[in-house]
């Protein structure tokens, strides 16, 4: 809700397991007088696997105090070999969502973002097309249009690239009908969520709503993920299905393959605010 | 449940649509006095598409007039060149199940069967293994164990449908794990159920629990379909999903794979029990 | 969607059960040329009960035959002492929205009205608060501020009552926080469509969030409903639920809330816009 | 699942919040080179709030281990005043199971339990009634047949009493149709489990199938709790539903009815077993 907690962080880790590591992050974190209030820990092998935790914890002093666990925190973290990162609530996140002419997953995120549902900075949205531009800046928030044709991608991401420099922290592609080439793709590693339609069982490829239709499914579905290089194969972050019927006729489906997206990727972009995830290889850990 | 009314009839239909198909059938049924209680009708395009018609109808001295309206429906039934079947609820449809080792999606049959919620006989169940045998025989039903192998699976089946002969109207599969020949398949068409596992997005080939696993699904699911001469092709009847998460090893991926699976197949027998199912190109009309 | 087939025709029937409805019915339609292309009917009981029916149908020559049709129906209607309805695909609905200050209903129905999901004329927005005026002039929709007090609530809903005659045809109470006198619920008799929360267990009375989390319940639902004299207690059209933990604080069970309201009364309305919905006693049959 | 790994403790905590609990005690379980697989914490309210805390943690040489953690973890349970409890792998919990006459939910926890799903013992199955008895028999399960009437009710519990003494951990009411005196409940607090129906809204009273169905519900839901004096509004465990129409019949409601209770319940159960879950006040955390 709006009502964030000013002098509470969350600490996430992951590291290969081994003894010590919880015992270690939790003298120290008592060390600084930090009082947790929820903590998630989860191994893969208890043998060898991997170790992932998240913690939430109050500060008193805050300021002063966070810093000194941010720069005190990587003797821990390097005797453990952690990747880990640190959140403070007086940064919120900036989130860039991208978006092309359908404006279901954009309104979704628009109108939870305006009901305090999502403690994030919207920077900017940026679209190949100019359609949504007026909804967009009816909401104060800046839209650019950098449409991008085959011959001119190379120029046209770098021209996104350098508008999003700095700007932002994560992006996320709300029906972006364009696929972003790798050297984009790793200026923001497990930074870009995006979502797409997905069935039981698969129609991959052309058309898939109307071969669904052929085939009488019963489930419709959309499917969260961070975008790695392999297409629409990145980790999953969350999913939904909605019943549907023979009646539905292919733009029916469509339209329930909408609402399921809209809930599946608003829910993904929240956890991705209020730090839920950890990915280990082609997985999240949703906390 | 188990009081079946035993004056009420189902009359389904298909044929091209065309004018007047309600009509004259409706004034069919007004001739025998025939009280309509429940009835569904979908076309799939007013021009040129196909017509579905369910009837549920009660009639007074039932057995005469069943009989008539058997014998007579023809004269309708050849002018809008019908696909049609009239089902009598004094004749119960006669089941057979199909299971190898797995006992989840038998037993929930069983129970259900037990319980009255399925109107129907359990004719046999015939095994490729003995594990199942004394389970089912204390249900007081035929167990009949057929061992396939590669190399004499044309004398196994053609073993199987002797004993199937004349005794049952469709088929279960209840987790057999053999492949059954087209030669087989075309003696039941859309009269063999079968049950597969299902993921968005879909992990084709071996394994698919563990590839599930580690690209971190979030739903598991399972597909009830009618089995054609394309492995897990036919027509879906019923699809169902659970939620999960990182949390779940592969054994209890698959442990969620067969609740999803029990509830899937069991809906999708009943909706068969029932004729509730009308099968059109790879695409079921469930009423 | 959008793409409202304006040759297609809604019929709609209630009355006592009895032999020869559906003949008479659709012999009544093929006289006219009329196409069924889809057709719903139930029966409470055979023996004395209430009969229902839907029935879609094409014609050509719209604008002539629907006149004649809606003129003529009466003898049959008359012989079956039948409540009947037709509804005419040029003539939209049209619909007053009611709402207070929470905008999480409002917003999800100019969505799917923007969207062409609902085939519906929104004809004006009704509010005892100014708050969403410039959201909902937005839109290009006219807005009224009413406000209401208990000492003036006789007046205010005449004031709202001369504002919507003859303009509207049914009425959604989108989180209007305002109890209709019977007076005014007895002018739009199943045709004003509400939303509230609903708990499993009931929560009656004040703060039901906050006993639902003291109870620390797993799921959070809403319920739409046609408005009747008795408070929250008129026919069910829909109702969803949310799964919810012990996570959840008071504050985010409202915000499940919200969600399950707005995908509850969202399908309720597009249901009532596609006369989907025939309402008996207490209860409805949504075909 | 079946294979449960005979080094793994789990280990239950809560108390008030203070700062330093999780830090003692993940020193603690260091000291004794505990390696923590999965953890989870929650804390109601940093300030005066209460903790509870869930850890699963391998040992070596596990006997002399666990054995050690057992008698020295009061010195530091003491310091916080904690109530805790720690669950041996060795030790499987032995469940007793109270029916009556309706053997579903009984029936979904036999198969649970055959197929390896339920790592807990059955001591025995009470009833009221001999119905289930030779089905019971047939798993092998000693049967006890105690039949209760108002006037020996007293006497009836205390012969329950005398047969579970001892022999049990908890007890699951799968629709066990006596509701148990205060004193016997004061003998198993937070360990009996129980399941009924739920309806949003809520039908207090009797026949509540009838009322749902004739207030035409669209979802039909059960729920576990734990039994408390307050008749069936003890801490919730778990809740299911089910969509249902207006096509069901008060029997049908009965039957998906059941079908939620069979879900709802064994999930509780199995949560149960496992360790997952803290009662505090009237509410559950299920980790």
């Amino acid at each position: 809700m709006s009502s964030v907690n000013l002098n509470r962080a969350k600490l996430l880790i992951s590291c290969k397991d081994q003894p010590g590591i919880v015992a270690a992050t939790s003298d120290f974190l008592l060390k600084y007088r930090a009082n947790i209030v929820q903590s998630d820990q989860y191994t893969t092998d208890p043998k060898g696997g991997m170790f992932f935790m998240r913690i939430e914890f109050d500060l008193e002093e805050f300021e002063t105090t966070y810093k000194l666990i941010e720069s005190e925190f990587n003797s821990i973290a390097s005797k453990f070999e952690m990747y880990w990162r640190l959140s403070d609530p007086n940064k919120r996140k900036r989130m860039a969502i991208f978006v092309s002419k359908d404006d279901h997953c954009l309104m979704e995120l628009l109108w939870r973002y305006k009901a305090g549902e999502l403690t994030v900075d919207i920077s900017m949205i940026i679209s190949n097309h100019k359609d949504l531009q007026s909804l967009v800046e009816s909401y104060g928030i800046p839209f650019y249009w950098i449409p991008v044709t085959s011959s001119t991608k190379k120029d046209d991401e770098q021209k996104i690239l350098s508008i999003l420099k700095d700007n932002i922290d994560f992006i996320v592609l709300a029906r972006y009908m364009q696929i972003l080439s790798p050297q984009f793709v790793a200026v923001y590693p497990d930074r870009i969520i995006n979502i797409h339609h997905s069935f039981l069982p698969a129609f991959i490829g052309a058309n898939p709503y109307k071969r669904a239709f052929e085939r009488g499914v019963k489930l419709i579905g959309a499917t969260a993920h961070y975008v790695t290089n392999d297409l629409d194969e990145g980790p999953i972050i969350e999913q939904e299905v909605l019943r549907v019927n023979h009646r539905y006729s292919t733009e029916q489906l469509k339209v329930a393959g909408r609402h399921a997206e809209r809930i599946a990727l608003a829910r993904a972009v929240s956890w991705h605010i209020d730090d839920k995830i950890l990915v280990y290889k082609n997985k999240t850990i949703v906390f």
